[in-house]
C-alpha cells in the first residue's frame, strides 16, 4: 500500500500500514540513542526548499505565494472545496467540484488503460466497510497508529510529534538568542523526529515544557491513536468494523479465486480503484494529508524465484531522476540514471519492480508532471519493512517538498501468508512441472516403539519436537547419533531434555519425484494516491501570464488534452443568431464524438472569454465568426487556425485524443490573426 | 435519493429516506385501523410472478432455477463473489471480481456520456465520511429506521416486518388446516405489512407467538434501528459521523458554490457517482440489497414556477410502460402510453420530470435492459414524501419481481430549504427582472403607541402577533375594522383573545417596484441504483443454449458491446507460431484502439473457448486461421465473416463504439463457415 503519510522530505518515516516491524513509532519498540542514522543524516542534509518554477512573469514568485495563487484559482473555479463549507467543514475532507471531478475522471480513465488494460490486469471492486478479522490478520487493527497527546484540561488531541517539530522549528526561526549547541540540539531532534519512540517523545516534550498550543494547558503522555474509522457491521454492536486505510485486502483476500481466474497462472496482476479511509489527529497540508482518498492499487503476483518481465525492453532505455538509498546515505542529490543500468546493476531488486517503475514514470510525466520535477526515491533499510524486498516512491516536488504520489513496493509473501495463517485457507500457486522433478528430502522417521519404551506418557510430545526439527538440527542429530550413539534433546512441550538413543529415531536424506512445486507468490504493489497526484498535477500545470495591464496576472493552467477537464469551447464571437446557430450545430458534433465543452453565449468579449477558460485549462477554443469556416485558438501559444465548419469536431477529437499535437495541425490550416487588444482584454 | 429499501412488489413502502413525514413505519405516528389503504388493495391484487422469459431452449425454467443458473454463472465466472470470503463472508458486501468490475465501469462511463456529458451537468466527488449535522438536517439521524426486534436471550436481531411476513407466508403455503378466515386474515396483515406501526407490529408479533427463528427465544417489542454506519472524526471520539446513505446531500450542500458556477442561472443540474453505506439489520437478495452500494444521482435545480424542458420534445414521442397512480388503485395494470401524452394529461406532474423518464429510459434500453420488463411506477399518496410533488421508479423485473432500480422524484424545495434552516447559510436563487416589476404588498403597520397603552407590558407580544398575520388573516380583520371599529384576535403567545382597535394597527395593500425575485429552487432527483441495475442486467442478458450433447446447456451474457466486459477474443486456431505472431500483432492493435481483449493461446478446441468467453459474453470473436484475413465470429447469431489482418481491429471498433450494427458488418464481408461439430464443442 502506498504510506501516504508523509508529507514533506523530513517527515520520510512517520507510521508505515503493513509494514508494523518496521514501523518507527511503536511504543514496543525498545527506546534507542538518540544519535542519528544514516537515513537521518541524509533528511538533515536535504537541501532547503527552492521556489516552485513558475512560467510567465512569475519566476521570482516565492513558494508560499505560488502556493497561495494556485490554490486560490483552484478553490474559486471549484476545483476543490473544503466539504460542508456551509457547516464550517470538517478538516482533511474535500470536495471535488466539477472542473476537479473531471480532472479526476480523465486520470483514473488512463489509470485503467495505461494498466489494466495495456497490462490485462484484474480489476476488482470491493466494499470499504472491512469486518475487523481481515484488518487484525494485515496488521492494521493493532499497528496503523500515530502518537497522540491531549490537553488534560480540555482532552483536544494533536500529534506528538507535530507539536515537537513546530516547537524546534519556531525555536530555530525566530529565537535569535539560541546558542550554538541549542540550534544543534533542535536540529537533531527535527531530523530524528520520525524514529522518536513514544517514550523518547513524550520526554522531550517535557523537557521543553511544551503545552497545549490553543490552551497553555499541560499534555498528556504521548499513546497510539489507531487511524482507521471504526464502525460496527449489522444491528447487534457485537461485529466490529473499520473503513479500508487502503485498497489492497480486497485483492488480497480473493488471490485464490484470481488465481484460479487466470487459469492457474503465475505472473498475473490484480488492480483496485477506491475510496480509502484515514482518521488523521489532525490534518494538514490540504489535498496531501486528507481523511478520505482515492487509491488505484495494483497487486502483481510473481514467483519468487522468477522476477523477471518479458515487457522490461519495452521500459529499459527510460532514463529519469532516481534517488538510491547509497546515494541518499552519502548526501549526494537524485541522478539520471537509465532503468536497465539499475536494474542490472542490482540498484532496482529485481526487473518486475523496475519495469513498473518505468511504466509509472510514463504515466506520471503523460498526465503533465514535469519530469525534472520527479524522482523515484529508494526506501532506506529503517524505512522498510523487514520482509520486503524493495521499495521506491515516485515522489513529485511541488509548494510543500518533494511528496510521495506512488509507493512501488516488492512486498515478498508477506500479505498472502498472513491472510492463509489467520483465515487458515491456503493462499499458495504451484508450478506443475513439465516432467517429474528428483529432489533430495530430509526424512525423519521416529520408532514409536521404542520412544513409547522409554518415555511412556510423554512420548507423543517427544516424537513431535523430533519430527519439527529443521534440517540442520536433524543433520547435526545424525551425526551425535552416529558417533557417540546417544544425544541430549531439549523438548520445549515438556520443558525438558531428554536423552536420544540411536535406536528411537532414523534419519535420512532421500531421493524423491515431485511432480509440482508449491509456494506463496511474491507481490509487488504500485499503490497511486490519486489526490497527491492531482494536487501536485495542478501546481505543475499553473502558470501566469500579463493580462491587458501590467499589474494584471492571468491564471492558466496548462492540462494536457488527456486530462483537460473540459476539451473545448464553443463562442459565437458576437451575439448574432447565424453564429449561435453555427456554435449549436457544433456543440452538437463535439458531443456526439465525446468531446466535453462548453459552449458561451454571454455578450463577453471574446478576451474575457479565453481568460476564464484558459484558467480552467481548456485546451482548444472554437470563436464562431463566420457560418462556413471558424477559428479555432490553441490556449498556451494563443496561435489561431481557420478551420471549416464541418470539421472542426473531428480536428479537436484528434487533437484532444491526442492523435495530433497542436503542432501537427498548425501545418495543415491556414492561420488566423486577431487583434491583440481582444486577446488581452480579460476578465477584471 | 433512491429508496432501495424494496425488493419486491409487496414490500411497497418500506422506510423512505429524507421522506420523514412519509415513512409508514415511523412509530410516533398515530397507530391506524387495519383497514387496507387503496395502495395495499394494489399490492393485493399484484398479479402472481410469473416465470422469468429465458431464450434458447430454456423457455419452461422456473423463477428459482433461472435465477440459481444465473447466479451460479455469475459467481463462478467471477462477475461478483461474497466480500471477505476466506474469512466466511459478511451478509450484504460483495466484490467485483474482473468481468463485473469492467461491466460496471462499463455503466458508469455510459451514465456519464449520457447525463453528464450531453446534459452539460456539474459533476462532484464528496466524501463518504458525513458529519452528523448534516445528516440532522436531512432528517437521516432521527428518522432512517428499521423497525427491529432482539432475541431476548441472545441478543440476535431480526427486521420485525421480514419475521411477520415470514410467518404469514409460510402459514399460507405449508398450513393446509387454515380456516378461510385466517387465510384472508394472513393475506391482509401481508397487504398493510409496511404500513404497519411498531405498536402495531409487535402486537401481531405477540398475538401470532412469533419467536426467534434460531432459537425459538422470546422477541422483544419492535424498535427502531438507524441504518446509518455510525463513526467518529478525529481522535477527540466527540464528533460523531456517519457513512452517507446518499450522495444526494454533497450536492445540496454546495448548491450556492454551483449555482454561482453555472453563472447564477437556472435550472441547472449537478451529480455524482459514489459508494453508499446502509447497515441493513438482515440483508437479503443478494445483489439488491447490501450494505455497500455505488449510487448515481442527479440534482436538478429549477424554478418552481416553470418545470418546461427545452429538450422534452426530444423525448416527447416515446412510449413505454408506465403505472400511474389511478392504474394502481384501480387494479389494472401498467399500459404502454406515450410520454408526451403523459405531460400533457398531467399524468406526470412536469415536463422537466417527464424529460428525465424518459431520458432514463434510453439510459436502461441501451444498456440491454429489456423494454417489456421495464415500467415506470407513480408513487401512491402515502409513498410519497409530504412536500413532493411527484415521483416515479423505474423498476425492472427480474427473478425477485419489480425491482426499483431507478427513483424519479420531485422533491420541490425540501432539501434546500432543511439545510439552509439548520446551516443558517441562505440557499437560495434569483432572478433579475429586465424591468422592475409593480408588486402588490400587504403592509401591516402596529401602532406602538396605542399598543402600548392599552396592554403595557404585553405590547411586545401584540405587536409580533399583528405582524405575523398571514394575508387572509390580515385582510379580514381590516374588513372587521372597517365595518366594527374592533376585533376579537388571539395572541398565541399570551394564549388568550386581545381586543384590537381600529387605531391599533392599519392593513393596506400597497405598491411597490421591485428589481428581482428571490426563491428556493425545487430539485429534481433521478437517483440510479447501479448494483441493481447490474444485478438487473446480467438477468435480462442471460440465456442457455443447447452444447454438443442434448443435456449440455451452455450459458450466454448477450450484453451490447456497450457494457460487455470484454469486447472482443483472439484465439489463433491451432498452435502455431505464425498464427501467434498475427494473433499478437491483432492484439497490439485492439490494445492501441483502447478495445479490452484477452488473448486465449491455449490449445483448447475453439468450440471450447468460444463457450468459455460466450459465458461472460464477449460480443466479437476472432480466429486466426490464417496469416492474410481471419474469422470474426458474432456471439448470439454464431455468423462468421472474414476480414483481412489489417482491417480487424478497426471493424471490431466500429461495431463495439456502437458506430455499425453487426448485421451492417455481415453484408459487407464474406461469409465464413465453420463445421458444426467444432462450434459446439464445448467445455464440459
Amino acid at each position: 500500500m502506498l504510506l501516504l503519510r508523509r508529507g514533506v522530505f523530513v517527515l520520510l518515516s512517520s507510521p508505515s500500514p503493513r509494514a508494523p516491524l518496521a514501523k518507527p513509532l511503536l511504543p514496543q519498540r525498545p527506546p534507542r540513542t538518540l544519535a542519528p542514522t544514516a537515513r537521518q543524516l541524509v533528511a538533515m542534509s536535504a537541501p532547503a526548499p527552492t521556489p516552485a518554477p513558475s512560467a510567465g512573469g512569475a519566476g521570482t514568485m516565492s513558494r508560499d505565494a505560488f502556493r497561495a495563487a494556485v490554490t486560490n484559482t483552484l478553490e474559486r473555479r471549484l476545483f476543490f472545496v473544503p466539504s460542508f463549507k456551509i457547516y464550517g467543514g470538517v478538516a482533511g475532507l474535500y470536495d471535488y467540484g466539477p472542473p476537479g471531478c473531471a480532472v479526476k475522471a480523465n486520470v483514473l480513465a488512463f489509470w485503467r488503460q495505461h494498466f489494466v488494460l495495456e497490462e490485462g490486469m484484474l480489476e476488482v471492486d470491493c466494499p470499504c466497510v472491512t469486518p475487523e478479522v481481515v484488518l487484525k490478520a494485515s496488521g492494521h487493527v493493532d499497528k496503523f497508529t500515530d502518537l497522540m497527546v491531549k490537553d488534560e484540561k480540555t482532552g483536544n488531541c494533536y500529534r506528538a510529534d507535530h507539536l515537537l517539530k513546530d516547537f524546534c522549528k519556531d525555536k530555530l526561526e525566530k529565537d535569535h538568542t539560541l546558542s550554538p549547541e541549542m540550534v544543534q540540539e533542535y536540529n537533531r531532534v527535527l531530523a530524528i523526529l520520525d524514529d522518536l519512540s513514544a517514550e523518547q517523545l513524550g520526554a522531550k516534550i517535557k523537557e521543553y515544557g511544551i503545552v497545549a498550543p490553543d490552551t497553555k494547558n499541560p499534555l498528556s503522555d504521548p499513546y497510539p491513536f489507531n487511524l482507521m474509522f471504526q464502525t460496527s457491521i449489522g444491528p447487534s454492536g457485537l461485529s466490529p468494523g473499520y473503513m479500508r486505510p487502503e485498497t489492497a485486502q480486497g485483492i488480497f483476500v480473493n488471490f485464490k479465486d484470481l488465481y484460479y481466474y487466470n487459469g492457474n497462472k503465475l505472473p498475473f496482476a490484480a488492480a483496485q480503484i477506491g475510496q480509502a479511509f484515514r482518521n488523521e489527529i489532525s490534518p494538514r497540508q490540504g489535498l496531501l494529508r486528507v481523511r478520505e482518498f482515492t487509491l488505484a492499487e495494483i497487486e502483481h503476483f510473481v514467483d519468487p524465484e522468477d522476477k523477471s518481465h518479458p515487457k522490461f525492453g519495452d521500459v529499459s532505455d527510460l532514463e529519469f531522476l532516481m534517488f538510491p538509498r547509497e546515494d541518499q546515505m552519502a548526501g549526494r542529490s537524485a541522478t539520471r540514471l537509465k532503468l536497465g543500468n539499475a536494474v542490472s546493476e542490482g540498484t532496482v531488486n529485481n526487473e518486475t519492480l523496475g519495469y513498473f517503475i518505468g511504466r509509472v514514470y510514463l504515466f506520471l510525466t503523460q498526465l503533465g508532471i514535469d519530469k525534472d520535477r520527479l524522482r523515484f526515491r529508494q526506501h532506506l533499510p529503517n524505512e522498510m519493512a523487514h520482509y520486503a524486498a524493495d521499495c521506491w516512491d515516485a515522489e513529485i516536488e511541488c509548494s510543500y517538498g518533494w511528496i510521495e504520489c506512488v509507493g512501488i513496493a516488492d512486498r515478498s509473501a508477506y500479505d498472502l501468508r498472513a491472510h492463509s495463517d489467520k483465515s487458515g485457507e491456503k493462499l499458495e500457486a504451484h508450478e506443475k512441472f513439465a516432467e517429474p522433478r528428483e529432489v533430495e528430502k530430509l526424512v525423519i522417521t521416529p520408532s514409536k516403539k521404542e520412544l513409547g519404551l522409554a518415555f511412556k506418557g510423554n512420548q507423543k510430545m517427544v516424537l513431535e519436537s523430533l519430527e519439527a526439527m529443521t534440517e540442520t538440527e536433524a543433520l547435526d542429530m545424525k551425526a551425535v547419533l552416529e558417533s557417540k550413539g546417544e544425544v541430549e534433546f531439549k523438548v520445549c512441550t515438556l520443558g525438558k531434555d531428554v536423552t536420544i538413543k540411536k535406536n528411537m529415531v532414523s534419519i535420512n536424506i532421500e531421493k524423491k519425484k515431485e511432480h509440482q512445486r508449491k509456494f506463496t507468490p511474491s507481490v509487488i504493489e504500485p499503490s497511486f494516491g490519486i489526490g497527491r497526484i492531482i494536487y501536485c498535477l495542478f501546481e505543475h500545470c499553473f502558470y501566469q501570464r500579463a493580462g491587458k495591464t501590467e499589474d494584471e496576472q492571468l491564471n492558466v493552467f496548462r492540462f494536457p488534452p488527456l486530462v483537460a477537464p473540459i476539451k473545448c469551447t464553443v463562442f459565437p464571437l458576437v451575439k448574432l443568431e447565424k453564429f449561435e446557430v453555427v456554435a449549436k450545430k457544433i456543440s452538437k458534433a463535439l458531443t456526439a464524438a465525446g468531446i466535453s465543452h462548453i459552449i458561451d453565449m454571454t455578450g463577453n468579449t471574446i478576451g474575457k472569454r479565453y481568460a476564464r477558460t484558459d484558467e480552467i485549462g481548456v485546451p482548444l477554443a472554437i470563436t464562431v465568426d463566420n457560418t462556413i469556416s471558424v477559428t479555432v485558438r490553441d490556449r498556451d501559444s494563443k496561435d489561431q487556425i481557420r478551420v471549416e465548419v464541418d470539421e472542426v469536431a473531428s480536428v479537436v477529437k484528434e487533437v484532444t485524443d491526442g492523435q495530433s499535437t497542436w503542432a501537427d495541425i498548425m501545418w495543415r490550416y491556414p492561420a488566423h490573426t486577431t487583434s491583440a487588444a481582444d486577446e488581452e482584454d480579460a476578465e477584471p
